[in-house]
């Protein structure tokens, strides 16, 4: 490990701006403090987030930023006092730490440690690894990946199994979690069950995985774009909607389909709209509608106690509800045997070069 | 019974304009209708929603309308096809129905009838069983007892032990069950829990005895109204806050007070300052906020996915959650037997004719 404790010059796309392409860039990546492990990026999928979090309408994040947070690589090196990882592991980085001491971490009911709370866009110490031209630049909750090198905590990582395909359990450090763990996790899905999935993108996708592993009965599909619908069906969709098809708001069309309306409903896009939508299409008596999607500033939920008072309740997700570091190994086991499939969710591979490519296709839905 | 079959002559308090005071008036009630039953009340409480539905501000009741939902009675005569019930029989009617056949009643996870959807300011078959003045005048959420009698649908009814005290057990129609069922069956309040309790009329007071009950540790009870808090205490509230004597918003004054929020809130005031206080008071990880404030259509909550992402719930409560004909016979055992106080919760006992008198005390805060 030629390179342990020096500073690593490597290729980054760097965000300057806000609704500006990334930049790439050369860049300097400092080597691990204490408790923090620096990292060789293998590969890293594009997450709505990353999008939200320069979007000029959405206060995000602060700039300039190295971006990413779905990915897997080689550890490197690591800090002081580090003892679950070493130089060679294969390893998930992801937004959501595990302390394993905080009073959130000691309770079965939540998967939010104290330590996301402390902004994630610099390390513990207040400072950056990186810098660009002089400059210091931020890091992106706790991740990073848009870096062909990284220093997370020791925190956010989990190690994983020696021969896995970086290429397919990047995944595991957002997108699926967070969709899978959004049905099984916080909405609870049940036998039987009847869902509704809004939104077609990796978190949507992987929600109609959830729904079809809880056993859900019925999985209704939603999205504005119709070219989603072959994969929501291979994954377990039973009907695909198109708002735009319809001629009534599709929540009125979903309760006239399910004869009152779904079990569950999981917003996989941000946006009033879309959150209105999924909290009226469930059914009354025990609807829940579970919000994935973080949507900009101004475009809020407004609910009054009526919206509620038959029934319904209204939670959200982070990271899919999954304790991190001791989740994301299983799942990533759980993926070596075909217990569920991360393929369908790949769309397209491009080099770190192509970045803005990549954004292009999100932005333009045919990741 | 010389007066079954018959139309009964009898004083109401006639609400014929929004925001005005109600008049009593001799009204007429028709015989029951099949599954239908005549109560003669013998005692009514007087509950928030009474006065929200005739305050301009609100979309409320078709007019003329008999308000008074918190009722105890007895059965003066049955309609065909009521076997549940004869004359004689102490009663609780209620505006939360259950059939017993419908999907929602046959599911464990509801208490909500799919008779409530229908309206209930009118009878199953769109009649009024009331006239005045040669009028028709509507019933109110089933019930209507601000009158000496009234017409119930008999899946809206329970019957109740023969020496119940009935200006006691008419507490057990709304608001005592909506309360302590908000903090038992819809926020579940855990044994060592912190909860606050915003708003001490009965549904507040009562939602205290309920946290009590589930063993909650600590029980912080918010009103503007100071006068409230030795109720509270002698209920059971450990600490007791009024927001005007704060120079800091409530919500960061509990969450000082708590170090970081409480597991369980319940707004039992309507207004989108109390529930948004109540929603930011609560803990991050697993912080729960049941509304069971109705308020006025133009002060919702706006809420944002963020609020919800790091684990906060919000749900409601219709009817403390209680599947109603089930529930109340026991609930007025479990008074009998004296699990819990309902004498705490009367501050006042009025005549009919002094019901303005009641309203007005209530408005002031005093009830
Ligand atoms: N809570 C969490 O932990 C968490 C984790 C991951 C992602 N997210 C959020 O989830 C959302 C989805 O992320 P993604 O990466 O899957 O996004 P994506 O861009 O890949 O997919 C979004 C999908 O929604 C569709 N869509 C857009 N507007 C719609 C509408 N009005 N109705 C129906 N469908 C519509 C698009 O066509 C697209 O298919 C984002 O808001 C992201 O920030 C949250
Ligand atoms: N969901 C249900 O099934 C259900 C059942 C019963 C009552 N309700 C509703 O519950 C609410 C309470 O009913 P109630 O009969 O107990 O009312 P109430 O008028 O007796 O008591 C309300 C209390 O809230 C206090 N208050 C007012 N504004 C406040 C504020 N900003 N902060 C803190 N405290 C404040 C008042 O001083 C008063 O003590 C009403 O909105 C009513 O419609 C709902
Ligand atoms: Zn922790
Ligand atoms: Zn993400
Ligand atoms: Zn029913
Ligand atoms: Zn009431």
């Amino acid at each position: 490990m030629g390179t342990k404790g020096k500073v690593i010059r490597c290729k980054a796309a760097v965000a300057w701006e806000a609704g500006k392409p990334l930049c790439i860039e050369e860049v300097e990546v400092a080597p691990p403090k204490a408790h923090e492990v620096r990292i060789q990026i293998v590969a890293t999928a594009l997450c709505h987030t990353d999008a939200l979090s320069i979007d000029p309408a959405f206060k995000g994040a602060p700039l300039p930023v190295i971006l990413g947070h779905e990915s897997a690589g080689i550890v490197e090196s690591v800090g002081p006092g580090v003892i679950n990882f070493k130089p060679g592991d294969k390893v998930i980085p992801f937004c959501a730490p595990q302390c394993r001491k905080c009073k959130f971490c000691l309770s079965p009911l939540t998967n939010i440690c104290k330590n996301v709370v402390t902004d994630q866009e610099l390390m513990a110490d207040k400072t950056s690894r990186f810098t660009c031209k002089g400059k210091p630049v931020y890091h992106f909750l706790g991740v990073s990946g848009f870096s062909q090198y990284t220093v997370v905590s020791d925190i956010n990582l989990a190690k994983i199994y020696d021969d896995a395909n970086l290429e397919r359990v990047c995944l595991l450090g957002c997108g699926f979690p967070s969709g899978y763990g959004a049905a099984i996790n916080n909405a609870k899905v049940t036998p039987g069950s009847t869902c509704a999935v809004f939104g077609l993108g990796c978190a949507g996708l992987s929600a109609i995985i959830g729904c079809k592993m809880a056993g859900a009965s019925r999985i209704i599909a939603i999205d504005i774009n119709s070219g989603k619908f072959p994969k929501a069906k291979a994954l377990g969709a039973t009907d695909c909607l198109n708002p735009r098809d319809q001629n009534k708001p599709i929540q009125q069309v979903i309760a006239e389909l399910t004869g009152g309306g779904v079990d569950f409903s999981i917003a996989c896009v941000g946006g009033s709209e879309v959150m209105r939508a999924a909290l009226d299409c469930t059914t009354i008596g025990w609807g829940t509608c579970t919000l994935i999607g973080v949507a900009a500033d101004d475009n809020d939920l407004t609910i009054s106690p009526v919206d509620l008072i038959m029934g319904r309740t209204i939670n959200s997700t982070f990271f899919g509800g999954w304790k991190s570091v001791d989740s994301i190994p299983k799942l990533a086991t759980d993926y070596k045997n075909k217990k569920f499939d991360l393929d369908a969710l790949v769309t397209h591979t491009l080099p770190l070069d192509k970045i803005n490519e990549a954004y292009d296709l999100m932005n333009q839905g045919k990741r």
